[in-house]
């Protein structure tokens, strides 16, 4: 089934993403092209700061032109671990600090038809409440919600993020 | 929250996707750059062939350099809707006609930090088998699942594209 690359261009070279055109030779010897977006990967957390309360931002997403709730997530750094990054975009974004450990919860590509991105996403108990310090061009809002509101979300389609809808059903189908 | 675009340079217009710098001016007055991929949008079904029997494909994603199995989708294509397309795309890719209606399961976004892929999920039933005739750039293996291999796949980590986990956590939730 593998596709090999007979020829590379690239289109884009962004501060976050990496655009490029594959010429590939199909497994029945045609040839074709693929658009890609590199992407460094990224972590979201699942963060329940007491039992049935799951803490989530709001958002607006420019390429959506939309606000969204979701998970706390942010991009991986150079260098950096998945979970250290998962604890810093959770302390980033709401303030809180995770005191134990992460649960591994799911690692999923969130468009493998165009992209890399791969997303570790983690759950996370045992929390304190320190100072939020979002980067300079987020405008994010935490909030708390309760397992009764999230499943009403669920339900209504209020939730319109692929890793929110992943790690919100593996909470209510785990714990 | 709202960020004005300020500028936008177009940077890449592909076969599927289409990508721009966008200068915007962030609600606390200041202006940052945004890195977005423009997509048509996507389709994707669950389709229980047979009680407690899921049909997934098995494919090779360049821009992942891995083979992953996913529930059967594709891109909409101009002027077509959400549901025609996942009619479509189910039985080119799986050879299963849908009978009945369609049950929208989520809609939701898969990237939303840079970009605007929307993703709609149907439930099928009612299935007849036809002939498959995938697009010939694709090499695509379907197979039957029951309930109890998806659940087995959920925990170990098998399934790692994001529509796939949503529309199964969904489908282990809600029927």
């Amino acid at each position: 089934m593998w596709e090999e690359t007979l020829e590379e261009e690239r289109l884009f070279a962004g501060r976050i993403i990496d655009v490029r055109r594959l010429t590939v030779k199909l497994p029945n010897g045609r040839t074709s092209t693929r658009e890609v977006v590199l992407h460094p990967g990224a972590v979201a957390v699942l963060a329940e700061v007491e039992p049935n309360q799951v803490v989530l931002v709001r958002q607006y997403r420019k390429p959506c032109e939309q606000i969204l709730w979701e998970i706390p997530a942010g991009k991986l750094e150079p260098g950096e671990s998945p979970e250290d990054a998962a604890r810093r975009e959770l302390s980033e974004e709401t303030g809180y600090r995770c005191e134990g450990p992460l649960t591994p919860v799911h690692v999923f590509y969130t468009a493998p038809g165009f992209s890399n991105e791969k997303l570790h996403v983690y759950y996370a108990r045992d929390l304190a409440l320190g100072a939020r310090h979002p980067d300079g061009d987020e405008d994010v809002e935490a909030r708390l919600f309760s397992r009764d509101e999230l499943g009403a979300m669920l339900a209504k389609g209020d939730i319109q993020d692929a890793k929110t809808l992943v790690a919100l059903y593996w909470w209510m189908v785990r714990t």
